[in-house]
């Protein structure tokens, strides 16, 4: 009896999967990872020992979450497409890792999860199960013809749960699809397909819309130490967070109750195909925030460039699903460097969706008044501005010179 | 007696030169040029010819700087360091173009300015000068021995000036420094040289801070063809622009309005300085956001790439003072060819300072459910996934291999 | 009946191929391109005819592969992982898309191809009819199961095609495969898949090796006109050549006689294979090398920067098969933009592998002893390089000064 | 008195510039770095004491700037503007270096060299001292006026030079100017200045012309290390070298004998001026090529284009002078991350000017037969490809689509 382990949420999808493997002869080990999703784990472990699992993990990942996954997102300031702050695709490897030892743990030689064939989890999920664990054996049942044929809609789930006595929350077709963790929440798919439908107010869980914010600025102040979120103070009532996890937490309370980090865009999936996803991510919007204030002071403006021209490349990594991969770790040996002693604190303003700089200080600012002054090469000597100026002409005239040489019209 | 032709502004630094510059022998021509500051030009006319300015020249250039300026700017989507719209940056080579035509007709073969030698628009005027005249002689007197010797400071400019009857308006230092046209208001050094320092409330001139903003969501709809905004509607009032100098100043008066468009940040100088900037673009950051969320239905994602990866350096050409430059040149023809075809409208809100998003539609949507459902394909095969998963996770795979085998660590 | 479009060579795959589409109802139309490969294609009409084509098509494609494909190449300086010129790469979309031609003419819902499952060339086939005709219908044998079963290897198909009366030339397996055009022949597998293995010398089929090849040097010069070139001149005996075609394929004589253009490699082949290849380019090796010595006096530095930055990017389009994409639209327009006024002439010297720049000239040369001299700005005033190197190093001291505050070593 | 370090060649122009320091009251510290010129060192000590040098240091800086400044630049591939092996570039940053330190050795507050105004050695000398020691003074003759007043020509500096009893070596001039160390030797000026002229053939001084190359194959073998060459092979005779300084010496040998390692070409400096240079660099050309054969084998694909990608910047950075600077350390980082387990061999022949890799081997090969053959997952499945074909076809037939639509042509 081969065992598999299965990437469980306690939802509908999955437990129609647990049910529909037992059923094929396989022996399911239930896995539930924590990253923060603020749902009953305990009852999803009920309903999977219920639904047949002959074991259930429940695994609290969040730590490792914040300080393995998110920071290093934010070392390297991952934004996808401009915008999207990477939530779930920063969560799919955490899980696929702890997935992969669980299976070497079992000694099971398959997985599985309950990612469609059409999104970029499904791909996120294998590539990591994989790039871990070569031998692995995937079953993803949104891409197999047997489960296809017999699931063609929401119904035949609802009807196949109701047959085995799986318990289904919402008997009627939600309005999208959702997933929650530490970082973010995200929306996508049903009423959201349409470009040109406005997302309906009641569906955002967490934060605040900015109109609903209160009429009152919260100052905070966000410490780092190489990059990384050492301390968040409250300004107006003193609270202080210095542990990752708590910080992290903290910080999408207090974006949370001030409009911050909802997003709405149109992306285009690894599969080719142009999506729209809804997110919130209130914590990390203050956060990334903060970083690139304190990066403005402290980090060198060629270094600068390197990391912004490769951003793109290490978010597309990250959205696509190469976590565990060697250009993955090229890019963060050089990114980690970056990071030396970018160490400060910014002051922040939070107000109904904004969040604003209102002030930074490092003790390895490039910005130091000293520095600023050019007291260190005994005054900046406005005159050297003419050489610099007079060389970097050189180019120009030639070009120019060329141009109506040959007639080419600027 | 030579000629020089002198960018001139009105105010203190450019009425000094002026008169500094007759002084020396020069014959000077003034020349304003209009990018939409609203200063009184007519006073500044009266002003230059009254310090001995032997002609003025008053050049209307609001509306080429739209066309062939800001909005070469937004196919490029481009934004210096992650945030400086660029506001000043773009005014500098239309003003210095003007410049050189102006030279050219009246046979000058000096021009002269009054940028400093510690900042960026010295750079930016004297490439475009050289760029597009390589014979022509730059007078540029806050980098000339005798003029940093006679002028300390501000204390020795304003008694220059009242000994030699030019106005001063205010006889006491401004707490910063000031730059207005039509896309933006910048502010720096003085008070804002504290990078801690939070800016003064009643320092910013057009926008409405995000507090005293309504209380009310303004929705509009921008229009593009090809790129550029070609209508913009008030859905609350239905008032419609579609001239592109008109729609961008009813932008500005959108943006000012609801508390759009600030942003306070220390960027990196080309002379190797880090500086602090604060800046006011309202019509800019609507426009900007609306251009990518069209882009985001209507782009295809490999050519979003390219775009991503090139538009760092693409706003580095332009904040450096390389506009008339083979390689923007080269760097144009791409943008160009990506912009073909980004046609459609963006339904946006308005409200605080933020900018949302509430709808996007295109006749050039790769959106277009049609093809989001993969009719076009006989339906997308979910199983095709696989393939695509697998192949891609080959690279993976043979790599863990090679991990283990020389012992390497993940 | 469906018809169905095959791109026909003549050889056994293809003609086993033809056979087995008739034999599953399929009224087959043979087509043959002529890209240069020196093959007798009047007897491969006759095979395809015998075999039981209904219509044979001949296209010669020799032209348009020079001007259309291989120069855009060449104006790109196209190079895959540094070494491979992209022969068989660049022959796929042409092919292709006359092959779309003849299915549109033919109204054929259906083309076939005879290209394996694990190589590039099916990506690039498939890709380009997709681009083209997005509702084409694909067959590709080598991927589907029931050729896979019915074929197993080399022995099956001479069975098949010795029981249908198809010719075969060798019936003993070839030590290695091979793809010939106007622009290169490869060679790869085989014997050449032990990366140790040394090819056979009789292997090669159109250069001399180097020690073979005559021990005199042949001077040519080749003159280019905005980044094409429009004349080959043989110095030694004043033989020219101005035709596209006629001048190509002349140096395509120069360097096989003179031992050029052979390249052994392993590469990445698109499917996450590493591959060996072994190539011979005799004249685009010499031609790409002319191109680049031209462009280093006629193109601008930092445009020259830019095209080699992303001159990985345009190999690996054309390498991966995405010659028609936008994508790759977006790199030509800037490609283009880049060879306006790459113009003048460029001596050579080839001896025994070598090709060797001795000398260039342009009318368009930024090098001009005129600029050079610095005469058109009065001489380069070698003082004004101080300024240049001080303005440079302010970001350095700074930089060092935070190494030591913070304590991190150099 | 003053203490000025000289970096001091023993040629006529430092000798010159020695005397004329001391004739203004510095007094000059002398120092002669071995960098592998294989010039008599002993004979310049002398003549820089019989000058007035205070003391004279002869630093043996060659096994550190093989190991610590070629191989960084071999782990990166680096190659300026696709060509030149950037011998003279990272020479300067080491007798920077070592230059610094006596400075601080000796308490002196100034540096010199006799680095002239007009080419790339003055910028890479003096950023390399700013850097390491921001409170450095530096005395540039070649940029003082007074030094230019009193040397218009060669002339002057051989008169000056016989006046104060400087030995001349040649008193007429070179017909083009030089610089050699262990790893090239560079040409240029002088009649190398048209660049339509072929250099003369007694000019090179270590390497045979490919014509006057034996006729016949050297082979050898390179093994490396992490990126790193620690075995050189003869394969004719069996030496062998392991000792890093004693394998590249080796190596420039066999290049010199076998007509390897030639280069003309026109470069782009970095103070705006095209410059034509030729180089002879024998072992450095083996060993990139090397270098390049196992990365091929043991490098992931990705790595590959994150590397190639960034080689330009890289080279750039070393040309113009940036070898301590943090964008330099931020590149190295990720390049010695890529070079983890790029370990093998690599088989050679020498022959006439061509380096030809016959053969590799490597422990850590991902084209590992067992990998190639894809038993590692049970066999490539020729059918997945089919899944990936479709998957990435989806982008351009959406694409198609709406070139349709608009009316837009490909």
């Amino acid at each position: 009896m081969e065992k598999v382990v299965l990437a469980y949420s306690g939802g509908l999808d999955t437990s129609v999967i647990l049910k529909w493997l037992i059923e094929r002869g396989y022996d399911v080990v239930a896995y539930i990872a924590d990253v923060g999703q603020r749902e009953d784990l305990e009852a999803a472990r009920q309903k999977a020992l219920k639904a047949g699992a002959s074991k259930v993990y429940i695994e609290d990942l969040k730590r490792e979450f914040v300080t393995d996954y998110i920071f290093t997102a934010l070392k390297g300031s991952a934004l996808y497409e401009g915008r999207y702050m990477l939530g779930t695709s920063l969560a799919r490897p955490i899980i696929a890792k702890k997935q992969i030892e669980i299976a070497a743990k079992e000694n099971a030689r398959y997985v599985s999860h309950g990612a469609t064939g059409k999104g970029n989890d499904q791909v996120r999920f294998e590539l990591s199960y994989y790039a871990l664990n070569p031998q692995i054996k995937v079953i993803a049942p949104w891409k197999e013809k047997d489960f296809l044929d017999q699931f063609k809609g929401r119904t035949d789930m609802i009807a196949y749960a109701q047959k085995h006595d799986i318990q289904v929350d919402a008997t009627i077709a939600k309005p999208y699809s959702m997933d929650a963790n530490l970082m973010h929440i995200s929306y996508e798919a049903g009423i959201l397909e349409d470009p040109k439908a406005k997302p309906p107010k009641d569906m955002f869980r967490t934060t605040l819309s900015p109109e609903d914010a209160p009429d009152k600025v919260t100052s905070i102040a966000i410490s780092f130490k190489d990059g990384i979120p050492v301390k968040v103070e409250n300004r107006e009532n003193g609270r202080i967070e210095t542990d990752s996890l708590a910080l992290f937490v903290y910080l999408n309370e207090l974006g949370a109750n001030n409009g911050i980090g909802r997003v709405d865009m149109v992306e285009n999936r690894y599969v080719g195909i142009k999506s729209r996803g809804v997110y919130e991510t209130p914590g990390g919007t203050i956060l990334w925030k903060a970083h690139q204030d304190l990066e403005a002071i402290a980090m060198d403006r060629e270094v600068y460039r390197l990391k912004e021209s490769l951003m793109p490349r290490f978010a597309e990594l990250i959205y696509y699903g190469y976590w565990f991969s060697p250009e993955m770790d090229f890019l963060v040996a050089a990114f980690n460097k970056s990071q030396e002693a970018i160490n400060g604190t910014v002051y922040l303003e939070l107000y109904k969706g904004n969040v604003t700089c209102v002030g930074r200080e490092s003790e390895s600012s490039l910005y130091d008044p000293e520095l600023s002054s050019m007291d260190v090469e005994g005054g900046y000597d406005q005159r050297a501005a003419q050489g610099f100026i007079n060389i970097n002409a050189i180019r120009l005239k030639a070009h120019h010179l060329i141009l109506k040489r040959v007639g080419l019209k600027r």
